[in-house]
């Protein structure tokens, strides 16, 4: 473990002590994680929403780059390796119970934090129709050609 | 099973089509839900992260106001109904993989969303010193008496 290292202590029993107190104790869910939701540090959009294990949110804290847990590839994930789309956090907050993190963050590169190429993941507005819940795309496109990224598939 | 109801379809299983369709098909966990961001709709200020199940997620859509599956709880949570506090929703969004849901809500009475009192459950930052990291509260009180609405506890 290197200096680099934060340790996270178990949440206290006390639910004023969770709620009021100074001590930084992540409430981890069963699989070890917790909710990550980023903003724009600028303007506040809704960028993503992703998921912390204390390794992840260990390094975040330590190099100011957001880094992430994949539930889908089970491993350790720091945010634009591959597109150049780091986030660098301007500031983390957490919610009254601790099981959830907040990241402000400035993207970089492409400034686009979806994997489909977009600046926000939340491109689509649900609507309501005779009883019926449909999609619609709010407009916004891809800020980079995810085909040269990413690498085409097949 | 009222005219209110919504039905929410399975996931496609075309990526492509979950991505970028117009068929809301939100993906519940194990659990049966989703995680819904709360932001004001006026300035994108983050308020709350909760869960939603499939009714939930229907009576929000057929009454314009926000409820939630309270996994304390176990139970359907219509929100600020003991506070008053309710939350329109102006807007309802979901992301790439449609496992999550976003809110962007005006609030009634108190315009506070904690069960703190507070507008924000995110009123604490994350700090770091020396390799330790804190919580440092950002100021903003409670905007209601939470005793007198809540009641007293013993």
């Amino acid at each position: 473990m290197s200096n680099d290292d934060y340790r996270f202590p178990a949440p206290p029993r006390e639910k004023t002590e969770l709620e009021e107190g100074a001590l930084f104790s992540p409430r981890f869910d069963a699989n070890g994680l917790v909710t990550a939701v980023v903003t724009d540090a600028e303007d506040n959009t809704l960028l993503m929403v992703a998921h912390m294990n204390a390794e992840a949110l260990s390094k975040t804290l330590s190099t100011g780059i957001a880094h992430y847990w994949s539930r889908s590839r089970q491993s350790l994930w720091k945010k634009g390796e591959t597109s150049g789309n780091r986030q660098h956090v301007i500031e983390m907050r957490t919610d009254c119970d601790q099981d959830v993190v907040h990241l402000k963050v400035r993207v970089e590169g492409h400034a686009a934090t979806c994997h489909t190429g977009r600046r926000s993941c939340f491109y689509r507005i649900v609507l309501t129709d005779d009883g019926e819940a449909r999609l619609e795309h709010d407009g916004s496109a891809p800020l980079f050609e995810i085909d040269e990224v990413y690498g085409r598939k097949g």
